[in-house]
């Protein structure tokens, strides 16, 4: 039942002492979920109860509440597990996760420097800290960088992910139909994505999100949940779907169009693919995060449609719906091989509708290449 | 498009300013996306761009990215929206969230108190308004008081969402085989509830989540995704799932079995049933939280399995996934009418299985009723 090789695991942890030991840091404490399922190869269906992760220089340990423990028994790549319980003849044992993770941090030395998630960590968890007179410096910026370049297993995964996504996307789209809602338009791509999933892949997590927007209204607003909104003759339909597997997702969305689209409609669409190659072309180790959205930005301007777009052209993925670093107009970091991007450049027009296909790229020694692949040309996408 | 009446924010709205007075807040900052929609009607499907409320004594104000702002002027029930842009050329415009937010605290009075989620609010928020000399207090367990007691509109979704549960679990359940994964499983109920919701709620936003736990192994850990493990002849499968509309989620588990079970299975969830139907005798309006949770922990002390109780008998239910307060053996709260919860007692045996039901209950004036029905009777529940 691993999800994650121990040589990445091992690999991951070791990348992050090292910073630790660059920024004194003596013990990092990680709570936020994807960040501890990339340095352990553990994910919980709920954090509601508190799920903790200590990287020391020489060990690793988890505090799980009991429901968590056999669980994270099989898949965690960790030195040490601390549980806590919830039922009354347990009460001498420890029943509050606070209390474990006092106990631990107890043994540490006054004054040592405690790796936190700054944007991540909550206000009551950081004040308790404080009180304890460590000192706190932020690692999540840390594993940002490291989680942004994927490694080899990482690939693997979005891989297999894009295609699960075509196969769903494709299936959603061979189904299209006046009358359907937008959530069971979603549900065609959904079945067959777990029928084919389950066959190639046994015993692993699949999932799936899909935000579907329909018609003139809907489609204008770039993210709506999918409603039981009908499809209805001449709707413009932006629909969106990520697919994951083992943790990795791809992003997959097309603009399509039922019936008959006006010939403004068809123009905006031809646009929104013009900036969207104009975004594969600029997308590069190398390069600045800020050129690739300005190069798409540069085709809606000048084709008269700049007053349209509401978005940056695209967000990391991999464990997370949206990863850090953003390819954003003010970046100015610089691409490497191995960063996951969606470049999904849209505009979004009252009374007209919304624009916008996205598609997933690893990005290559020199250049990209997508792990989507559904087409993308307006003569397909009109039902 | 609006999802709450228009009553029933303001009612929220002006209770939480009488607290804020009892308090001494000028004004309460909301990051929080399940209380956001609570305290507006406005919900979004990505947080990674930051959203945030502001709730004073005689107005309301939202700070959203400007992908969200027509889709917020929509459903929000506020009064003032300050959007933040990401294109270039709306670089002399806002582009960050916390610019606006500084201006917008910059008005108040120097030394003002900012009601603030303490176990929300990131670490890095706190420490910049800290650096601003307000001073901080925590709101959050307000709303968790005022969220706990549900009003006649939630009380509305959320029989809805139960009977729209109902359906599913039940269509998932007619089409149990041995060779079908666990996804594709929960899938034949997620099309029904797809089909049925969209012909009975047009326009409204339909969700779902399933955790499906088939054969000993899996079924003895309470809390696993649904894989792509396939059933095979004599397994034990519990089997949970949530159904949400327009916000408001029910919950609905059902252990069953596959073949012949065991003696000892089938004895295991008699007597979780059992443990559940001690658990709808106890809960009602003046007894303490605690009392419930100890009421089932008894049935299965007596019988013998205390050792595999592995968590509290349940979680309050609404606009979130696991709301507090729960129902755990140190909880002295007293309950109220209104409240709604899961009851959910199991046991985790391994070597045998997991055995639990789940079914969500409003609290009534002199006991409780369930909004949720499928059949709990073994004779019911092998196949």
């Amino acid at each position: 039942m691993q999800t994650i090789d121990k040589k990445y695991v091992d690999r991951r942890i070791s990348e992050l002492r090292r910073r630790m030991r660059t920024k004194g840091i003596n013990v990092s404490m990680i709570w936020e979920p994807d960040n501890e399922y990339y340095l352990s190869g553990f994910r919980a269906i709920s954090y509601t109860r508190p799920i903790i992760l200590l990287v020391y220089s020489d060990k690793t340990q988890y505090i799980l509440p009991a429901l968590e423990e056999d669980h994270a028994k099989l898949n965690a790549h960790v030195d040490e597990f601390f549980i806590y319980h919830e039922k009354i003849q347990n009460s001498h044992l420890d029943f509050r996760y606070n209390h474990i993770l006092d106990r631990l941090l107890d043994e540490m030395k006054k004054g040592s420097s405690i790796g936190i998630e700054m944007g991540f960590l909550s206000a009551f968890v950081h004040n308790s800290l404080k009180e304890k007179d460590f000192k706190l410096k932020d690692i999540g910026a840390d594993l940002v960088e490291m989680r942004a370049v994927k490694d080899e297993e990482e690939i693997y995964w979005l891989d297999q992910a894009g295609k699960l996504s075509d196969i769903a996307l494709e299936t959603s789209l061979a189904n299209v139909k006046t009358g359907m809602s937008e959530l069971e338009f979603d549900s065609y791509g959904d079945r067959k994505l777990l029928e084919v999933s389950s066959e190639k892949f046994p015993d692993k997590i699949v999932g799936y999100d899909n935000w579907t927007c329909s018609g003139i209204l809907r489609s204008s607003m770039p993210h709506l949940y999918s409603s039981t909104r009908k499809f209805e003759k001449n709707d413009i339909v932006v629909h969106s779907r990520q697919v994951w597997i083992n943790g990795y997702r791809a992003e997959n969305e097309r603009t399509f169009l039922i019936g008959n689209p006006t010939d403004e409609q068809k123009k905006c669409l031809q646009i929104a693919i013009a900036a969207q190659e104009a975004g594969f072309a600029a997308v590069k180790p190398g390069v600045k995060a800020q050129d690739v959205d300005v190069a798409t930005f540069r085709v809606f301007e000048k084709a008269g449609y700049a007053d349209y777009v509401q978005h940056r052209v695209g967000h990391g993925l991999g464990l997370s719906e949206h990863e850090e670093p953003y390819l954003t107009f003010d970046n100015e970091l610089i691409l490497k091989e191995g960063m996951v991007y969606s470049i999904e450049p849209g505009i979004y027009i009252p009374g007209v509708g919304g624009f916008r296909h996205s598609d997933t790229v690893i990005i290559t020694k020199d250049g990209c290449r997508s792990i989507t692949s559904s087409p993308r040309k307006i003569e397909n996408l009109i039902f």
